[in-house]
């Protein structure tokens, strides 16, 4: 019952992340109740994010230039890199203000069921990085199994270099209940137990 | 630390009815993982829309040629006017399947509180429509203070017109919990009783 137009940007609008039909139908009738100069500001930003938006030449992070605003922060500390697995993550580790090296940006983890090896992931690049200057590389994958075989891959591959191969910690969530916690994550917890 | 184009776009994301900051991201993130080529029919359905979707001359729904689908089809009722405050309750209505009649669309409902008087939202038009073929116009308007004000004012002044003015009755929702039904809605559901 929509005119095609319409029923088109609904189509594409549901393409997007966890929308459905009634919230790409909702997004479009906002849409279409706007005045022509409020859409244009939408419209290139979608373009500009594609045209503007790259990937830093020494951490892979999103970058705008050459390098990205951490790689060009001169006060960030150089001799600590975090590696991730995605520029979300990034983001994450950012907004939580307690890290203040550097980031190395994998193009995802190994995968044997998906065939993602090694060599696809942008590991080389970060061994080149590893100099003298380097003292620590914390590995943050995600705790799941591809993210630890990614993490076991880059300790091996750096074992002969000077620095330091850290992994996050795993334990409870702060603010978990114990009894609704699942049992890897309780036994990794008792595992990792410090004293007080 | 987004870098600004993608700021930029989880800004204008965000003004979607119903995003917050995290959907933004996701939608940001997700539209910035895409193909060049892949971004291209949304912004064309962006664009499309707003060049493309006008009112219908008639009853004023969303239309891509003068007349809108409904208005264009000759299998409809013409008889019967369905009067509706904005062409989502015209989808709504279509989508029940129970109405095979005409609609007439108006620029929202009578309130005194806003200012929006009776001459700013279409019902001069529809008094015209309402010729001698014209046998009834049912008002939908939603049933609050603005949509039962609309109505009384529609039916005054089609009251020396041949046509018959109904209302979309009130009463239970289908499927809903006599217990947890509110007064008003109770109240009226026991008044518009019906022999069964």
């Amino acid at each position: 019952m929509y005119p095609s137009s319409l029923q088109k940007l609904i189509e594409e609008l549901k393409k997007l992340p966890g929308v459905g039909n009634k919230s790409a139908e909702r997004f479009a009738l906002d849409i279409l109740d706007r005045k022509d100069q409020d859409i244009e500001p939408l419209v290139n930003a979608l373009i500009g994010v594609h045209q503007n938006v790259k990937r830093c030449l020494r951490c892979a992070h999103y970058a705008e230039s050459d390098l990205c605003d951490i790689c060009s922060d001169t006060k960030r500390d150089n001799s600590t890199i975090c590696v991730v697995a995605s520029p979300k993550d990034v983001i994450a580790i950012e907004r939580s203000g307690q890290y203040h090296g550097v980031y190395h940006v994998l193009h995802g983890v190994i995968s044997t069921m998906k065939g993602i090896l090694p060599s696809d992931i942008n590991i080389e690049t970060l061994v080149k990085r590893c100099d003298d200057t380097v003292k620590e590389v914390i590995v943050a994958t995600n705790p799941n199994v591809e993210g630890e075989t990614t993490a076991m891959y880059i300790s091996k591959r750096l074992s002969e270099h000077a620095c330091d191969v850290t992994r996050l910690a795993s334990g409870l969530p702060m603010g978990g209940l114990l009894d609704y916690i699942d049992d890897l994550t309780l036994m990794k917890a008792i595992e990792g137990r410090k004293k007080i």
